[in-house]
Order: structure tokens, then sequence, then C-alpha cells
């Protein structure tokens, strides 16, 4: 039935679909999914040695999967690299590090539902990051870096 | 199998087994499930005539189901009476509004996944109320009414 | 931005919205939303004073809410009545009921990921019934009874 | 607050973590995360050149990525190979199929919402495949190998 039916396709995004963008502060980003229904979207981030992130809170749960690289949360005793999988549980607060003396980029796949909460020293919000503000960075960089819109990535 | 079958008894929580309490300004709460994990959490509020929320932002869906009196957003034309369902896609910034000349307390299911980011005018956030917070409030305000914490309500 | 914003806006559904249909079975159903990326829909079922379903398992969490009237699982000492929430974790197998000496339809509320696997004695899986399977149904039975296809329902 | 606080924790599952079994039918698997109570399950396959799965149905949505090797489904014109992205909605049929040529094993991460329903040729069901069936048949292989169960993986 037309009604039932109409979005049961199966969707692949390329490694070339899904150009890189680099921020100029050592990240670069991709987006292969954002479900604008749901709030969850589908990136891979690829960090230089060195890198670190604000801390922050997550609204929903994450899944990550390291490709390369090498990267751990300050809060944490694990690292993780190629071939590590990761499950992050709403409301958990962490710190992204990436080390000095990483020889690669450190290149990571994650499904995030909902927003990270950058937060100030005392737990306060400092800012929010979410799915619809990484779409619009990552589209806003491909325009900067004259690379066109790719159409074939899954957009709801 | 013992690992695989952990948890899969149905639950059932009956209307006195999550007990309301009064937060004195107009508006009562229950819980009946919050999933640590998740984020998810799943509610009863009861609001007086004439309250209105924080004008706020969620970061994942919200689903809702009006069981009796009347409400509506300022940003919408619907009004919800019972019977009345709503959905709520991720990051839809609302405000909640209860009419003054309501006859009786307006109750309302809401099934939440998220936060939501109560916003100032300039849509800065100005602070956020979530699962863990809800769960916090509403012992709280048990114990401060006198009244034993549950323990059938479905906590993960 | 155009792309991130899209989708935004909240959806209500008034009871009248949604005409209920008789299945002819003591069963009178109503769909509300039905998500067809997802597999996810929230419905109203009405069940006359007697009536069972088939055992079944499922293959996704499902919540419920009782409106009206009375009903419980085989499995379970719990009786849901109006105001009872209840949980089902993800295949989860049950049988539910309804009292024959029931004076009132029993009206319950569900939000239900995934499909319904109708079992036989042996736990062998006689059919599946799931979202799309309930779209298919409604709308043939609103058909069936010449009622008007609702263009209010929230459909994806 | 414990109650809320109770499982805020980042787990993280290394590769040696989490053994591969053998399945004796081209392929092999092992599981990183599943969650008894969401029916969700986050595993890896690596299939070996000319494997081909018994056509299916999901029940809810997959996230893949492939990280080595090459396959397809029948029913589709792309190709995935290592850094491809699939997104699979609820209720999408197909059938996974690896290429007899490949010249190495194809490795695929999989994010798993729900069941797979194998299909007969009629479409009618010949057998489910889920969550708990995986854990099941993991933890039965890695038994008939000789390789004590991890403790690390994130089970819930």
């Amino acid at each position: 039935m037309a009604v039932a039916e109409k979005e049961l396709v199966v969707r692949h995004v390329g490694d070339d679909d899904a150009p890189w963008v680099d921020t100029g502060m050592g990240v670069e980003l991709k987006l292969m999914r954002y479900d604008s229904d749901r709030g969850t979207w589908t990136i891979r981030n690829r960090f230089a040695p060195g890198v670190q992130l604000q801390r922050h809170r997550h609204t929903g749960p994450v899944e990550g999967y390291t490709l390369s690289g090498r990267w751990h949360y300050l809060e944490y005793d694990f690292v993780s690299v190629g071939g590590s999988y990761i499950y992050e549980p709403a409301n958990s607060v962490h710190t992204l590090h990436v080390p000095e003396d990483n020889t690669e980029p450190t290149d990571v796949l994650f499904v995030i539902e909902g927003a990270l909460l950058n937060l100030n020293d005392d737990d306060s919000v400092d800012n929010v990051f979410d799915g619809p503000a990484f779409v619009e960075v990552y589209f806003a960089m491909l325009e900067g870096a004259g690379i066109p819109r790719p159409n074939g990535l899954i957009l709801r």
C-alpha cells in the first residue's frame, strides 16, 4: 500500500558521497544522515593529534566506532583505537582528547541522538551543539570551500 | 537464556502507584517511567487554569495525550482537549498555555525523549530540564510532602 | 536553515480527526501516527468485554495507557484500569484478555515500536502484525464503512 | 542523585574484548552491545566471498558501516565498500550478497533495532532472527570454540 510503503528504500552513502570539510581547528567532519524528526545524526569526525573538545553532556545516547587513530575521554581509563566500540548513555559527561603524539588522524563514526550540551567549569550550559547545528555548519563549510552540496545524504 | 531474557517482564504502574506532587506553581506531576540509559521519561502533568510554561525547545521527540481539560501552544492554532494526541518533533519550540477560564485541571500524559531547553527571549538557553531533573524534583517533592517514595515506578 | 528546520512543526490529532473503525471482532481501532521509517505507530484500541487477542511477542518496546475499562495479560497478576500505565520491553510475550463482566468498552492508548509476532502454541510465528499492516487495515475499514480517509493523521 | 545517575558511565569494547566466532557458513560474528529492554543490538559480521543471506524484512531501522570488503543487496544497484554507510528503514526487504571474486573478508558494523524476519519466496515468514537469538548463538559458539565468555560486552 502506497502510504505504508513510501520510504522503505535502503539508502547508501559512499565515502566520496559525503565530502570532508575542515573546521580549521583540528577537526574535519562529514555528515551521512540527519533525521530532523527524531533529532538523530550519523557523522564522522577526523581529529588531528592534540585536539581536545569542550566537556559536554549528551541529552540522548551515542554509539561510536573508531576507524583509525587513538583517542580517550579525560574522565575514563580506556583508550579507543581502530576497532573500538563505545556506548555513551544519555546524560553522560566527558571530555574528548586526542594524544599529541598520534601520528595519524583519528577517524571516528558517531551515531548520535539529541544534543551535546557544552559545559562551563561549573557545569552550567555554555552552548548547545546538535543535529541542526551540525547540518548548518557542514553545509556552510562546504559552501565556503567551494564544494557543491552533495545530494546523496540521508536527510529527513 | 538468562542473559537475553533478563528483563522481558511487562511492568504496570497503576494510577495510585505514582502519587501526584504539587509544585505550588499550578503544576502537579507524577512519574511513571525513567530510563537513565536512553534519557526517556513518561510522566503526567496536571495544570491549573492560567498556567504558562517557559518557552522551550526539545532535543528529542515527544508524544502527548490529553486526558482532560484544555491547553494549547501560543505558537499554534490547535487547542488540545480530552482525547487529543500530539507529536512534537525534535527541536520544535513552543510555549504551553492553559486558558484562565478552564473549569477543571488539565491532565496530560507525555512520553519524552531527551531534554527541554528552556529559552530566553533571544533564543539562548536559560536552563535545561530533563529526565534526571524530573526524577530529582519528583522525589524531593514526595519527601517534602511526607509521601513514601513509591517502589513500583519503572526506573532503569 | 531550511534543511534542518523542515519538519519542526508540532502535529495535533483531535479525537474526531481519527475516526474509530470496528473490526467486527470486538475490537475497534484508530490510528494517530505511523512512522514508516522507524516502524513506530501510535494507536487506540477499544475492546469489548470478553475479547482475547492472540498471544504475541513484540520486536520492540511498547508503552500503554488505559483510558477506561479493565484488561489484563493472562501471564501476569496486574489488572489495568483507567489511569494505569504499562511498559512492555522488546521480546516480551503475553495474551491480552478483557473480562467478560466489564460493563463498558476498554479504551487503551498504545505507543508501539516494531512488530507483533503472533504465536502458535509451540512459540513458532503464526503471523506478523505491524505498523504497515495496521495502516492498511485501518484505511481498508474506513473505506468499507464509507468514511473518508482522514487527512490529519501523522504519517511519515 | 543516585537513582538518576546510576548508569551514566561510558562503556568501551575494544576489538579484542569481543572475540570473533565462526559459524562455519562463511559468516563470522561478534557482539558489542545488546539491550534486552529495547531489543537493539550492535554487532560486526565478517562475510566470506560468495556468501548470500536469506532475504529478510526488518521490523526496525538498521544502520550499517562497511569497514572493509565489498557487498551489495540483490534488490539495489549500490555496492558497499570500505567507508560506505547505509540506512535501512523499518520494513525494508533485501538479500545481502558478497561477490565471489572478493579477495578479502567483508567486515560490516551493524546497529540494529528489532528483528529480521527471514522470508520464504512467497513473502511469508520462515523464521525470526533477533537480538536474543544473536546473543544465544554468539555465546553458544564461543563455548563451542572453548573461548571464555567475555565480560566486557554491553549487555542490559
